[in-house]
């Protein structure tokens, strides 16, 4: 068993890059040149079992599978144009559930901006498969997960933890926030959405940056209300849950040293205020109660048989 | 219960078409503008259990899935540049035959010059379902569906019937046809591939055309020897076979009446002798022993429930 970064990493060794490609696999999207042009690229499915439950409001599971697809989008600081739509059927699913599936669909490609345009129709005696590939492009620059770098503040565009009470179907694609953030006057280093906590995906853009580490201000960090009602009834650390809960696709952001935010466009005054900063020293670093603490990178990964 | 074809008709009501769109849910591909240029996309799931078997060698897998998206793109007359691929595994495969799907997908896609620069990978306690995305683009005409006039001779690139013997899985997407078919100077009127049977193919092809028929010769029809060795074992008529099995993914074509095919290029002299042609009067009809004979559009469809 192996995690689902270990495939990334192999899918990148046996599916080298095309010359012309900006960035492929390894990113939130990939941006290729379609005749001279950047496009964004990307597919994202849900699958019945492991992103939603059986009884699930199939409008909900819909709009999740967009939305996931649009976030990713977003992350490129990218504008969503086209989607296309595999859906793999149950032959037991039901009419009515099929057309809140489609509702659900057709309602995030609305609010998103994008038009579905294509899809496929399979059947199964397995689990619901749902299947979205968005095509964008970018009007600003791309937002890359690679350009963090030693001294830049880092940010989040809303609170974390606790997706899965709710957040992790409802969630809103941080679409204006990214191609905002995309802006060329925007001091925007990196970006990526968080689908995985923010340890983990915090640790995966310092990667790709080179190797860095983080500091993180345990009371900068943003806590979803649903962390701190999980907290009462399960005990775990609504902090915790803020810091490794997956699913709560807020774009996760690194601002150069030095420079602020230009005033204006959609940011909260949450997103401007740093949670932590970029660091020479790699690791992870939680800073609470005046102690600096090394946290290991933890998150929700995905197992992946045969890695 | 109902089919897939109904499901599409359901689907084009769901999601209209974007204004720029020159061609959206209901023919091989998309067609988009893309800032100005047209993009060709479509998408293609293979799941086990339904268009293979478990046990089946997943290079083959691999392969089938990446053709039967580059097939669409042939049927549009387009040249493949990117694909996406979307990998739900269960949880108890093999690390060596996750090395055999891969080892598939990244062959095929090299066979038809197209590259694999993103993806995402999901477990299931379910079965194997494998997506694709293509993304192209025309370098001639855009070949529809709907372009098929009385009178248009009917052509197919290459011998039908019998593709569960190995063919499903083997088949090579007929790219140059298709991009050759598109030029400008050839009479091609319309282009599909078959997916689900010549007749049922050439039914959804002439029902795009306007609600046309069309007369088909029994013995011009060119009939694979997977067909005649099934028949041998099984019963059933080599001929049925070529004009109702799946997934033999040759190109069907229609020809602008009193015109004929530029010589040079990729077709088969097989491929440019007519085995029918256009009619007015709507339906099916079989030339056989002296006889015309209407027959049913009788093909492969996937059943799908709630339909």
């Amino acid at each position: 068993m192996g995690g689902e970064r270990a495939l990334t990493r192999r899918l990148q060794d046996w599916f080298p890059a095309p010359k012309d490609a900006r960035i492929a696999i390894g990113d939130d999207a990939a941006v290729c040149k379609n005749r001279g042009r950047d496009s964004v690229l990307c597919v994202d499915p849900v699958v019945e079992g492991e992103h939603f439950v059986r009884g699930e409001d199939l409008a909900l599971v819909g709009r999740k599978v967009v939305n996931r697809n649009l976030s990713d989008i977003a992350a490129m600081g990218a504008v969503a144009d086209y989607l296309l739509v595999s859906l793999v059927l149950p032959r037991d699913l039901h009419a009515r559930d099929l057309d809140r599936l489609l509702r659900g669909l057709r309602a995030a490609a609305k609010a998103g901006g994008a038009f579905v345009v294509g899809g496929d129709v399979s059947s199964t005696s397995g689990p619901l498969v749902v299947t979205v590939t968005a095509i964008g492009h970018c009007e600003g620059r791309v937002l890359l997960r690679s350009g963090a770098r030693v001294g830049d503040s880092i940010h989040v565009t809303g609170a974390l933890g606790g997706s899965i009470a709710g957040k992790h179907l409802r969630f809103v694609p941080r679409l204006k926030e990214g191609a905002w953030l995309a802006r060329s006057a925007t001091p925007c280093t990196a970006c990526m959405d968080i689908s995985d906590g923010l340890l983990l995906d915090l640790w995966t853009m310092l990667q790709a940056s080179g190797g860095l580490g983080a500091e993180i201000d345990a009371r900068a960090v943003p806590i979803a209300l649903a962390a701190h009602r999980l907290a009462k009834t399960d005990g775990k650390d609504a902090l915790m849950r803020a810091l490794s809960d997956g699913e709560d696709h807020e774009l996760l952001f690194t601002v150069k040293k030095g420079r602020t935010l230009p005033m204006g466009g959609p940011l909260t005054a949450r997103a401007r205020k740093p949670i932590g900063r970029v660091v020479n020293e790699p690791g992870l670093w939680l800073i609470q109660d005046g102690r600096r603490q090394k946290v290991a990178p933890s998150g929700h990964e995905h197992d992946v048989a045969a890695v």
